[in-house]
């Protein structure tokens, strides 16, 4: 049994902490939150604590807290040379106190209060400073998801400005269509099969390879008549950088 | 029985074939391909025809060819006042020659030759001239498909649109995630559940709802600290263009 603390009272902390519940292989000993009312829902309400003072032993540390107050946390944790991680994708190793023992439990994944994760699928990457460390991490991210990778820091900052460009951007795009779709009485609905189909054919084909539109096929007249049809300015803009991107794939910048 | 006849050979052509070849309320009666062979896998090879004159009689002929040539298919076909229809998201009902009945039926989905569809969830737009024809198409449609809408020239053109943004620019962005990825060793299947969970999240909350991330949070460190970390000038301008758009969402243009 690993015994984990888990420091935050946000989405990452409240999945995590749904998730640990239900794990043979971990205990959580305690969780802090400012206000503890936010938690009682998720755990009983004696290992709820707000003053860093009141935090118990454990195995593993896990500050689930905005990037910005990462460091400040790390900080005040009244004790040393125990595994203290963070769960950031943006946040590097070394924000954290090193007066702890170092380490990183990034779920890449995209939270919300209102949905359920399966978490058996969510890449948990880690990194620790040591062997040891790291093999505490590994046993604690496989008691939950069967998905879990060896990241340092440099990969790290990769999948998260990756994630930005599949994830938020990609939902930005999808929220252009629903636009669109209004603008012109068509139901959005129509639109949902072929963004599930679009999310899977990845699976199967290199998305350069999957690749399909009149960008791909240069179809001037197409191209032309949709910059025509739009109304705003930034769809008109963002279809056009788009094209150019697509367009010229391959060649150098 | 509703008697088919499919003119084309391409991707939506063949993906048609198969699935008509299928459904029981459908018969197909001829295939016309320039090339005989390249549809001699899927239908009898008496059945494929490569001159106009040897079309016989059907119900309902389906025009699965490229835009540009829609309408040189159309005037020549060598019998008038049958039901003709394209498959085009982007061309209007009037490339059809009006010495026949025109309609369209577009499948608003993107078809990979080396990827099978379930053409089962794949919406047909439809577009009719009169009711009669109308009843004709959605008959057809609804013994492939459980996703039958009726939508004008417009709508339709929206929707070519949308999808251009929802498929098109969306795998587009997939394929820079690869990119950033292969450039910092890290194996991009990491990214995936991320891509599949950003897919089915708009089907639990609108797209504007499911946003998050650095723009969305207006977190200009963040924002800074991934323009400097990308390497290439056509995903530097798309993370930006696609920032402000995110940040200037609900605003006019």
């Amino acid at each position: 049994m690993i015994r984990i603390t888990l420091i935050g009272s946000g989405n990452v902390a409240q999945h995590l902490i749904k998730t640990f519940t239900k794990s043979e292989l971990v205990e959580i000993v305690q969780v802090f939150s400012r206000k503890k009312e936010t938690l009682a829902s998720l755990i009983e309400f004696d290992k709820i604590v707000n003053d860093f003072e009141d935090l118990k032993e454990a195995d593993l540390y896990i500050i689930a807290v905005s990037d910005k107050a990462i460091a400040d946390v790390s900080k005040q944790l009244p004790f040393q040379n125990r595994i203290v991680v963070h769960t950031s994708g943006a946040a590097s190793l070394d924000v954290l106190d090193s007066k702890n023992r170092k380490g990183v439990f990034y779920p890449l994944q995209t939270f919300s209060k209102s949905k359920e994760i399966d978490f058996s699928t969510v890449p948990l990457c880690l990194e620790a400073e040591n062997t040891f460390d790291f093999r505490v991490l590994e046993t604690v991210a496989k008691s939950i998801s069967n998905a879990v990778f060896a990241i340092n820091s440099d990969q790290r900052k990769a999948l998260h400005v990756a994630a930005v460009f599949v994830n938020n951007f990609t939902n930005h795009l999808y929220q252009i269509g629903q636009e669109i779709c209004e603008e012109h009485q068509v139901p959005f609905e129509v639109l949902k099969p072929l963004i599930k189909e679009t999310a899977e054919k990845i699976n199967t084909l290199d998305p350069v390879d999957a690749q399909t539109g009149p960008a791909k096929r240069h179809d001037s007249n197409t191209i032309e008549a949709h910059l025509e049809y739009l109304t705003k300015e930034n769809q008109k803009n963002i279809y056009k950088i788009l094209t150019q991107s697509i367009q010229d794939n391959g060649k150098t910048f």
